[in-house]
């Protein structure tokens, strides 16, 4: 029966084939400027980059020079090695040539022909001739209204207009329509409405964020209903699409909510896309299905490949997440005719639109529809407008009921889509490419994808490489949640509450291992709210500190001589732990220092990978490494412990910090006094008990909560304190350096002190940026946490000549933000820390009124929390006080320049060198910004905080601090004294060979 | 011809090896104790290793636990794993053990007896039965006493006299003898003294060296001509043995010229030793047989292959020096045949000993001999005594005149005659070994070594790893002078007489590349006659330390933005430069600091050796590291420089460390305000020539000698100074250190500051210890150059156990050192640096007056120089102010200690952590003290001066500095920041595979 059906299929597609004659996709037509590209894009993959890449930002390019200085940069660099006619020409041109200009005029005319190869029109009036004369041939369509990514509400509102134009414009057009397939009155081959939508739900709702996932649902569906409304009276299809994975159950939890409501319940003329790439692709849809039959409603399910697979891919690895895509083409094949048999076999609650450009995939569809007599009005055929041909015309022929994906609209907004188009046709595994172009054989594409599978499977079956036993695995950083999962937000919210009943915790101190509970305490409150009290702490006094002290020192012999890898072992018992109470962790930052749910899970992410990367470092740095090779003697340099360290930790990553430093400190063998910052000791408490959950030695860590007056000051100027590692602000941090070298002449060592302080750091938005990125970007960088983040971007240096239309765009974004106590997940930003935030705050908000001009103030909160405005300045000046003193809060300063280096002198204009980062699309512009955007952390075409332990070693120098970067790898060596230790190995005149 | 020739030495060959029979030497039998180790040695590399380490320390073993104790050490290491059986059975035994000390006795028995396998007797009277039998059984013999390194000139005198008793003793018995061959009278065979005596001239003068090549030659010939006078009067002969190749020429000399002597003109009976494995041997012996030719007057060659390969090769590597032996044995066995031709041509004035126990050698010279005709008084055969026994009777079976070299002496001081006898018979070339237990054929024992030589070079043609192209060749150190040739002495005597010609020199500052002199100035003398000035300098004011400042701060960024390569190029330069002037660079030390010649010449290697070191470390961290891996992003982490670096450098490493500091900052892209010492601003201002003279733009270098209170004060607080670097004395260090961490409102840097400061060092000589070698370093690390460097020893710690001996050693080799002013070569010490040093020197003696007691004190030089005297106290307890603090000067205290334990307790007992030593030869004591002996160089088995750049990377901790390792890889890294750059290579989802 199988392999009847299989010869079957396999006769179908020879069938199809037969049908296409000697067709190929205008795409791949070498007589055509774009079949010349995509031949040298498949061919040489550098190219391939440059040009997507130009394509990419093409549109942002309004004047031929600048057009001809992109194509220079991207094509013509001198470290490229492009032939000659890659090159455009350019070479040896001046961009402002008369010659460079005619280039670049043909090839905006050039991009512009391979833009309208995908795209119908800029406007449906504009494409209405386009999809009349489809129809007249007899292909129905579905619109897909184009646009930039959507960033606030105001884009939303004109995104939402523009829909239900369309559905007007196309409602009254199609009266003129006859039905296709013979039919009459508004259907399509009897079954399918003449006017069909396609519409992303991102586009509505700009705001929609996994972590407050139901909230998102309710705020789309609001964005939506109109929509609906409008198509059901017009008679109109509506298919939501399908993007990212992360939206994906947002997107299937909202149709199915939304077709919940009583008054689309009855609507059957609606529909979401399924992507078989998704390795939960089966789940969903088996889920869709069952929702439908209890439901007895019924929907369409557009089968796809999926058209994100880079990015998905991307983007799990480097969340280290599962990857969801299934990383072999076959497997997604295969996984398509999976879920065809079950929509097909469903066709009582569910139809099928099957979307694909695949002979193979469509024979099976056909031949498997007829085995299950599919009714005909349960299945069509989809394919892409401008792509595949060929495949359109044997379906057409076939007689099958096909739509056209039809996307309109401007360029600008249409080339992530083109882009996406371009890749799908000339990646190594795309059909229309191994059929059109690599010749591959007809039966061999034909093949059963399983088949093929199997196949793979034995081959891949060769052994791993070999593991050094005892050694950890290789570093990995610790996955942050997917809260697109529920279960993870319901955890998250339950360890909200669990972690709330244990309020107020009572915080000891702890020296030499004792736990000591003194008449001195203060209390750790709520920023959100200052009447919840998380903490009545301890506070250390003089004598305190120094008995821990003392006990760091009297631990520190038995801890120096314990083996680096043993060191190393109590920071993975450590991360062990901290993994098991992540929620936890997370959720008590939330109540202590007001962090968002996911800012608080990215900190005990970033603790745990600490405890990982540094236990890893200390493995590499306690092998001595071999100095000289020279015969006779045997030289080795190696790394020891300093002595006591004092860890001197902020709030605001309240475990991270403190983690990293005291972890590094304990890791190369010091032995530590820690002192949490007063408006966090609960969460310092809590990193302590990991450390003595792992079992870590009495009095090699010892946590001395208490005024900074006090205990910073002892730790500072002890004899017997080896080393200070302080984060934190810059005139506390100057201090304790002064302090730190008035050597006693009692102390038994220079104190080496790593200080990590503040920062003034910039986001430069060049010409040619692309906006969708940077605005989201800079408000995450500026807003995120309230921005009280040393790595937060606090100026915004924008070129001229978009400002206009960028600022626009952020205001609208940036007024679109949710803002409110974080204990709600929808919340991006709360209360800052405390009062005198708060007033600092505030005063320099007064300060912005006078040097510039606000272009948003969003006031929130109530007087229970420590809330203070959103505010975004424009107008600021390189010397202002805002462009020039770190804030710690939620103000932004724009300053507008003319040319990318005044952005460069601007963004270095500051006595801070922390972080950074540049938007750009220009080459030459971002490898000017790598060697002269001199920052500590630069980030190009990506926001300027969130430094990954490993990935990006982070630290910043001028006023910025002193010493080398967390979580890299020169950062323990500042925390050991290095000895060389060389053994004459020739004795009486003889020398081992060599040991 | 030669093809007949070789036909009858195989044929010879051949018959030698049947007249051997079935013998085996004895040491290889089995049977016996000392086969069955040599066996497990020629199987085992580390057994051989340990074996051989344990013979050489097994003389010091006075008591039966120790040896046991011992024995475990080597043989029953954790980490070790030889067979149970080479264990000796101690692996679970207590050494105090009853069942441990029967090990170690029968252990001892066994030695000792392997010993007298080799050695004659203790003493001629103890010898002279075994003697008197090898007469008997037709063999001569000559007697080497074996001694300890002599190191005074009390030893010197002990030794004298037993040579001069020996030739007593034996020609007084010799009386007694009947000539050998049948003759009669005084000698054997007719020509060949009965009385045969061999002896090394080291043995007879302990300050041997070639520096001071004339002086040494003449103080070696008043030691020798009483032993030469009393040959004469007994008729007896005289050997004068060769050793390492340092002393070749030396000894090649003062035979040549002691025979010129008109009382030893006419004398017959003496000889020298030409080893045939020197490159130069040929040479050697060509201008050997001239000069016996020109003077008509008649040596003996004794030719043999040489036994200190591996010593020899392992000096050469480490002085980078060409390796002065063949290292193709085969090479060695060519040379012999060739020079055994050329002595024997040359038979009209010289005889041929030759002593090898290679068949085919002995067999070439026997069948060459015959084709010379070579008179039968013109060639006897020599072999070892104890050793090779199957040869010397296949020898005495042909009738050949043969001679035994036959020690006497204790078994301690034959030590190290053992070791390199079970070496060579070890060894895996070791024709006896390949004879006798390897089983290769006797036909490939014979052939031609040119044959096989000219079969290898066949093969070896493999071409060689391909190179970067531009890259450097790796680094290697420059090698130091070898002194022991007479050009080389020559040069540096010239270049004093040149150099000095320009004194005054007149010494401007350097100010954006202008020279500047103005109004102030200050003078330079030499430390060992002040009336000497050697420049005349300008003095930086307030106005022009600003002026530098500025100077380098403008001239920064174009600085920093020149290639890493490019910087590097600048340096490599420069070293080139340096080389060319090595003579004058060091002639101006002597005058200037009062450095000895080899040390003069060492600071310049070491000022080269940064250069080169450093340029190439900045090749390697110019390289940006890829940090994360993950897809769609590029994070890479590099470094730059800081700004505007002080460099403020101390005298008594007036080059090198100027050199390291100042390369170090430039590589790295800063610009350097260098303020040189004021008492050495002249080899200063020399290093700013360098880089002048390299090519370094203007302003990038600039120079300010002049007082520390005005020119390093403004160094150090200046704002616009964004790191120091400093070398010199703890007070100013810290004082520094405080300094520079006053930030000043204005500052756009937070310093960083580098501290290299002072050390109190100690070496431990454990009870074990080779005394031989502990003596001779002690006295180089606490006395080179008077004492003043941070790395001089200047604490002796003694075990008890040995301490008498070791102490009265040490006295008695102090005592014999040569002291005065430093021009002339032979002297190790004169002068300190001026009268402040003068006088803190001086205070710190009367202090050790009344802490310890004088056991040396030698007061030399004149009112003219700053001449202390040198002292050493014993006594000293560890809290005295002898032992805590730092005097810079020619002063050590010894320290008794009871453990090895306590002593490293003593050792780490100061403030500071800079360098050490340690003599043992206890693996457990060793280990314990690369643990445990806590300073930032310790050397093992070594002095603890004479860091070499890239093999010892060095520094301190404590309060001997903060900061990494002077060239070691971690030292630049100081003088930069780090920056990392993180790239999101996706857009539009799409990112480059991998870039």
């Amino acid at each position: 029966m199988k392999n009847d059906l299989e010869r079957r299929i396999r006769q179908t597609g020879m069938w199809l084939y037969q049908l296409i004659e000697d067709e190929t996709p205008s795409i791949f037509r070498k007589d055509y400027w774009t079949g010349k590209v995509m031949d040298w894009c498949m061919h040489n993959e550098a190219f391939k980059v440059e040009m997507f890449r130009f394509i990419d930002v093409f549109p942002y390019l309004t004047r031929p020079e600048s057009v001809a200085k992109h194509l220079q940069e991207y094509f013509c660099r001198p470290d490229q090695c492009f032939p000659v006619a890659l090159q455009w020409g350019l070479r040896h041109l001046s961009p402002t040539s008369f010659a460079a200009k005619m280039v670049a005029k043909s090839m905006a005319k050039n991009i512009e022909s391979m833009g309208a190869q995908f795209i119908a029109g800029a406007t449906p009036q504009e494409a209405i001739g386009t999809l009349e004369n489809l129809r007249a041939q007899g292909l129905a369509f579905t619109v897909d209204l184009l646009g930039e990514a959507v960033v606030s509400r105001q884009e939303e509102e004109v995104y939402l207009s523009r829909y239900l134009e369309l559905l007007d414009f196309l409602g009254d057009a199609s009266t003129r329509w006859a039905p296709l397939g013979g039919g009459s009155g508004n259907l399509d081959w009897g079954f399918a409405p003449k006017v069909n939508i396609s519409l992303k739900p991102s586009a509505l709702y700009s705001q929609m964020n996994p972590v407050a996932f139901d909230y998102g649902v309710d705020r789309a569906k609001e964005r939506l209903r109109p929509i609906f409304r409008k198509a059901m009276e017009r008679g109109a299809f509506v298919c939501l699409d399908m993007e990212h994975t992360a939206l994906k159950n947002m997107t299937l939890a909202l149709y199915r909510s939304l077709m919940d409501e009583p008054e689309f319940r009855d609507y059957p003329h609606t529909g979401l896309v399924i992507q078989s790439y998704l390795r939960d692709s089966e789940q969903d849809v088996r889920s869709l299905i069952e929702w439908a039959r209890k439901r007895g409603r019924h929907c369409t399910v557009r089968l796809v490949k999926g058209a994100y697979w880079d990015a998905e891919v991307v983007w799990a690895r480097q969340n280290q997440w599962p990857i969801p895509v299934f990383t072999r083409k076959h497997e997604t094949d295969a996984q398509f005719e999976k879920l065809a048999r079950i929509v097909l076999e469903n066709h009582a609650v569910v139809s099928c639109a099957c979307a694909s450009h695949n002979i193979r995939s469509l024979a099976y569809v056909l031949e498997l529809s007829k085995e299950l007599r599919v009714p005909s009005d349960r299945l069509e055929y989809q394919v892409l407008y401008g792509m595949a041909e060929p495949v359109r015309s044997a379906l057409k022929k076939a007689g099958l009921p096909l739509r056209l994906y039809t996307p309109i609209g401007e360029i600008i907004p249409g080339m992530a889509y083109l882009v996406r188009r371009l890749l799908e046709n000339t990646s190594n595994e795309s059909f229309l490419r191994l059929s059109f172009t690599e010749g591959v054989s007809r039966e061999a594409l034909l093949r059963d994808p399983l088949e093929i599978l199997a196949e793979q499977s034995v081959e891949a079956a060769a052994p791993g490489p070999s593991m050094e036993i005892d050694a950890p695995p290789p570093f990995a950083n610790e996955p942050p949640w997917d809260w697109t999962q529920s279960q993870v937000r319901r955890d998250f919210q339950q360890a909200l509450t669990k972690v709330r009943t244990s309020f107020p915790v009572k915080v000891p101190l702890m020296v030499g291992g004792q736990k000591i509970t003194g008449d001195r305490e203060f209390a750790s409150t709520n920023p959100n709210d200052m009447r919840e009290v998380v903490g009545h702490v301890a506070s250390a006094g003089r004598r305190e500190v120094q008995e821990a002290i003392r006990a760091a020192k009297e631990a520190f012999a038995a801890w120096r001589d314990t083996a680096p890898r043993d060191r190393a072992a109590y920071l993975f018992k450590a991360a062990q732990i901290a993994r098991s109470q992540r929620f936890e962790l997370a959720a008590l930052q939330v109540f202590e220092v007001g962090k968002s749910w996911k800012e608080a899970d990215a900190d005990v992410c970033e603790a745990i990978d600490f405890l990982e990367y540094y236990g890893r470092e200390m493995i590499r740095l306690g092998t001595p490494q071999r100095m000289g090779h020279v015969p006779g003697e045997m030289s080795h340099l190696f790394y020891e412990p300093r002595g006591v360290a004092a860890v001197i930790a902020p709030w605001n990553f309240p475990l991270a910090i403190s983690t990293g430093m005291t972890s590094a400190a304990l890791v190369t063998g010091n032995t530590v006094v820690y002192k949490p910052s007063s408006l966090s000791p609960v969460i310092g408490w809590r990193m302590v008990r990991l450390f003595e959950e792992a079992g870590l030695p009495s009095g090699v860590l010892n946590f001395v909560p208490g005024p900074g007056s006090v205990v910073g000051d002892i730790l500072v100027s002890h004899p017997d304190v080896a080393m200070i590692a302080f984060t934190g602000s810059k005139d506390v941090g100057l201090n304790i350096l002064q302090r730190a070298h008035e050597t006693a002449p009692s102390a038994s060592m220079i104190k080496n002190v790593v200080l990590e302080l503040g920062g003034k750091n910039a986001i430069i938005v060049d010409a040619d940026a692309d906006l969708d990125e940077a605005v989201v970007h800079v408000l995450q960088s500026a807003f995120g946490y309230q921005g009280q983040k040393c790595s937060a971007c606090s100026r915004l240096i924008v070129l001229e000549e978009n400002y206009d239309k960028f600022i626009a765009r952020l205001k609208a974004a940036a007024e679109s933000l949710e803002l409110g106590p974080v204990e709600d997940p929808k919340n991006l930003m709360g209360a800052v820390i405390d009062a005198s935030a708060k007033a600092k705050v505030l005063e320099y908000i007064q300060v912005g009124r006078s040097e510039g001009k606000v272009l948003v103030e969003r006031s929130f909160g109530d007087p229970n929390g420590h809330y203070v405005p959103l505010v975004i300045f424009t107008d600021i000046q390189p010397h202002h006080r805002l462009a020039q003193e770190e804030i710690f809060g939620p103000v932004l300063s724009v300053l507008k320049v003319s040319s990318f280096d005044e952005a460069l002198d601007v963004a270095n204009g500051t006595p801070y060198a922390l972080t950074g980062a540049v938007f750009s699309r220009s080459p030459e512009n971002i490898d000017k910004a790598k060697r002269a955007f001199r920052v500590g952390n630069l980030y190009i075409n990506r926001g300027c905080t969130g430094a990954i332990v490993g990935r990006h070693p982070f630290g910043g120098f001028k006023m910025s601090g002193i010493g080398s970067k967390a979580g890299g790898p020169d950062y323990l060596l500042q925390f050991m004294v290095p000895r060389n230790v060389v053994e004459n190995t020739l004795r009486r005149g003889f020398a081992p060979s060599e040991e």
